[in-house]
């Protein structure tokens, strides 16, 4: 199985600790490709950047889906995912919604530990397009700037590990979620110091993709994640106007 | 891995379908057993029928967990599965969450497809324990007596796939999930009849059950699904008396 | 007019709290009897025990039902009334539901007081399932180990006092409800000294049970809360078997 | 124990309805009073007659209160309920609201039947307003115009029945609401012909009155129920003068 | 163009501050009337006071909607509103509604600060009755006496700021609408010194009245807004019973 | 004033129709400007379309809105909306939301008229996102393919009219939306045909653009719409790379 891992944003160090962690959790036998997106910006922490990755992200994944069973969509937020999952005919997982299914099946209601004040917000309305907000127990971040993207999770660990127990204990959180690809793998090394279930967005992102690809579910062929009607369109990235073009789409 | 599902109704009929699907879901390595309530009814379709589906399934949990790496509820509605979460420090999936969750990551809206009528308000009670009432776009239902619940399926594919075409058709379904123990496997023989795909519970039980084992997050030690705090009781099954007793819980 | 409240907990102690509120509210001509689980646990402040409880509670209520007017089950979290109340062809009154009853009948918002931290998320979940959480101003409880199920409203009346206010001051509750059958009876002792009103659970059962035996609506004979269709069952209680079979149902 | 009711509009043969029906409801040793607004419309099916008929209701309640020990106000929607359950210091309810608490206490999912297809509007945003949409399975209402209010119930039983039927066998209601005060009585006179139980709302709001009377709550001496903060006022009735200087308070 | 402003209370000095900031606010070429209630009480912070000012404002309107375009009720909580745009066929529009539009244009969350404790409950309900409490970050408010209702925002312009950026820092608010009659004006006074938008009702809804005259949309003539059905009234206002008997309506 | 409408798509007959809606609603001394987006594709009805045309409105926006007042995004589902709001320090108006706060100022609840069955997914999620859902009584739509979409309007204007007054008379519309560039000014040539106001988006979009013009707040500088902090970007546009450098921000 060839799982394609999409980092939306630049940062080759989060594509490597995207990948690290993608590994460990593959399944023998499932292959892990990382892409790094060619431009946009070092990490996506508000709605704008989401907006530039989500075309970034659809951009690589137009050129690269036909040589993959899944792609993961390798950003919190999920930029472009349901854009996506209408065009392409495999299946798309992001990482939040991964994240936010895999804490469902281990209790009611959980927490998102973040990496910056800012991006709460915008972590929430995606918490409520998934509609789960009903479940969020509370979104907790890192508060300072951060000196270098691809060294947050060791920067600051303690600091990451006590808001995971304050929103156990003042928030009544049943689950953690760790958010951003920035902290790809951390659930992993802290969980035996966290008392409820630690979920990490990439392994959770891969094991999924590896169950949808096993479930084989058929493509949409109707309904509102069909393809999008065939219609005139130009100025597009060669990858995006084959796809709007339906050649390649399964007979 | 080893995986245990139970079905908390006495029909060995519908455990054999269970089975079956569990194993055509399962990857290279996961054991699967089935086991069938000692009592209780032939299968659940009301909220008192599963309140004893409940307890028999807890009976049987606590007995057999032991030898387990974690644990399927192989009823639609998930009888008993936020208290098991508790009791137990192995991963517990119910087939009703399960095939939401499959749900949530191939497309926005889903509708249910179920067996009876009377089940339908039952069904919706459950999706909205769930917290996600605003992604269900309907629940359809087959509205005759059925002659034998082990051969539901076999009686009225016809009518299921009509009911699967109306929900896509009239209630902008853009996933369906198939419900319940007696249409375990369905999904799977008449997917491409369906223009989008189609989610059956066992088999998603199966994987995300093999997805949590996999990511082997911690048991719960604090919050609201650690183990209920040791107290006095009485007149209990053995196995029940011995987790309440906290005897089974890892050190 | 008789009214049978159920214990679904195994300890004498609370029936007796249970009886005397009771007695206390009863109309003159209201009969009243406390029956306690036969088997369980010392009280229920989780999931699972809930479970236990419901169980313990149809196999009294099946045996039992033939008496009674009505059926109040007397503990918080209203283990099995759903159900209850689909097997049963007179009313059936949970302590929850009909404090929360009570409690719309006197304010907008209310908030609960609850006997310890850990049943918060199991009452939170109680209230979602009725469809009343936009009113819940808050949840607020005792956070200590409790030395004796009998005896918590002695122990621990100025700190519960205390909970009621901050809820009206800081969480903006207009009515308090006392929750949990341990402190059944506090709520008329410390009304006067609570600026809102104070709802007690079993006396609004109580109340409510005899409101609807009064009002003596028809039972339910189509519909989700229908008695359970007839089909196979085997190894239950002798009282539910007969339940099951339709034999206790009127003409 | 007093218990006045109030039609908050001017027509003599509703309150005829309703005082009948309050009596059938009434435990002995109740009194029951009923006034009709000196001012207003015949019977209000909109957003402004509600508007209208609350000023009437506070007027004659506030004139009134003195000698009663609960009040009712008589007509669905609950004219100025919030606003009167801030200014008195005995219990005041709505026939909507106390028709919503006995529907609860019998089953999940409710329709109400209306006396015109005007009012649904308003209706359901009562029904949001007490916090309870999600239990609404549908407003069902007669479509033509009504020949005389004092004789809807007469000239419409039949297609009253129908409805009931439909919103139980098309909507999957659990119980019936039949709304509005020219409608007091008809559940009583046809619940042996719906197979759910039927709420009618005059001999709810009596019987729940009653039992508030009965729990004795104290008046909201803080919160946002406690009586309006004293400011100055001008050119308002006498009894609402009264009120608003605290007066009448207890002390 | 000419808009009536209807200040629902009798204080001539908020009528000022209102007549003030809508001047400021109005197009050239609108005309800006304001009315006084010619009964109730000094300010609205209750509902019930909000039920009399309606009823004032209602009086005022139907008087004098003969002469204007458009008509802005000009008190936070908008007494009357729904009823007032069933009765009119001109637009009407809320202080509270205008200043939720505008915040909604301008971000995301918005908090609401207010003159007074008591006064949230009740606003709370009012952007709850307006769809809009998913987006409701906070409210905040003064919580002391108030000396003089002309002059709150004078005395008290430090703690207003003060509240604006708590709201901003501790609650997450990307917006800020400073609440009530007697702030009108503040928003402008103060936006500087608050990083975030900060909106005024008074302002809003004139603008916002601007627009619907500029639109020119139909009055109500089917659905649920259209005029009160005629029907048999009594004793009310001369300008009430003209608009309930049709004769104002347009051809 | 001058107002940049940016159309999403690259079809100048609409971008022409918007033009001429945008001119016949806008005041005097208003200038308006429209773009068209140099690439994507002839009309957005899918969630990847408007991936798409958001990043190119983004692209637009950010090279001309040191120009302009106010930027519309004149497209039915708003896309790119929320990160222009951050990236941009002028107020930016969506159609759809225009539309909205528009229509919650005429009546309670409105229903959508939309140019294809495909789109009404999109449209609904459209307005769960700015927290509207309980206010939107139903969607409908065209249904068959459309010829030219610069003529949608007046080759359907029948079907377009019925479906207004189904959604008036069928499902309890109070407000009617016309929805969609392509629909640019149908609302103001049928609206004496409608028995509700009818709302069109464009012109909403440009009377609240003005309003907000007017009521100049000030622009986010904290919270989740303050601009994006600045961070490495590679491969931008200049326009967008000028704006994420934060040359473009005042003083």
């Amino acid at each position: 199985m060839n799982l394609l891992l999409i980092n939306p944003n630049i940062s080759q160090s989060v594509s490597d600790l995207i990948e690290a962690e993608a590994r460990r959790a593959a399944a023998p036998g499932t292959n892990i490709q990382v892409l790094t997106a060619p431009f946009g910006v070092a990490y996506i922490e508000t709605r704008f950047e989401s907006l530039i990755g989500a075309y970034a992200t659809a951009t690589l994944a137009a050129e690269h889906c036909g040589q993959h069973d899944a792609i993961v969509v390798a950003a919190f937020g999920d930029p472009g995912i349901a854009g996506l999952r209408e065009a392409l005919d495999i299946p798309v997982v992001g990482m939040t919604e991964a994240a936010l299914m895999s804490a469902c099946l281990l209790g009611q209601r959980f927490s998102i530990i973040a990496i910056s004040r800012r991006i709460q917000a915008w972590y929430r309305e995606c918490v409520q397009a998934n509609g789960l907000i009903d479940r969020l127990a509370s979104i907790r971040s890192l508060d300072g700037p951060l000196q270098d993207i691809g060294r947050v999770q060791d920067d600051h660990t303690e600091r990451l590990k006590q808001l995971c127990l304050s929103a156990i204990n003042d928030d009544g959180a049943d689950v953690i979620i760790i958010a951003g690809a920035p902290l790809a793998g951390l659930a992993r090394s802290i969980k035996d110091q966290i008392p409820v279930p630690v979920v990490d967005g990439v392994s959770s992102a891969v094991c999924h993709a590896q169950t949808l690809v096993s479930l084989a579910p058929v493509a949409h062929r109707q309904g509102s994640f069909a393809p999008p009607p065939i219609k005139p369109n130009k100025g597009l990235p060669e990858g995006i106007t084959r796809l709007l073009s339906g050649a390649t789409r399964g007979a």
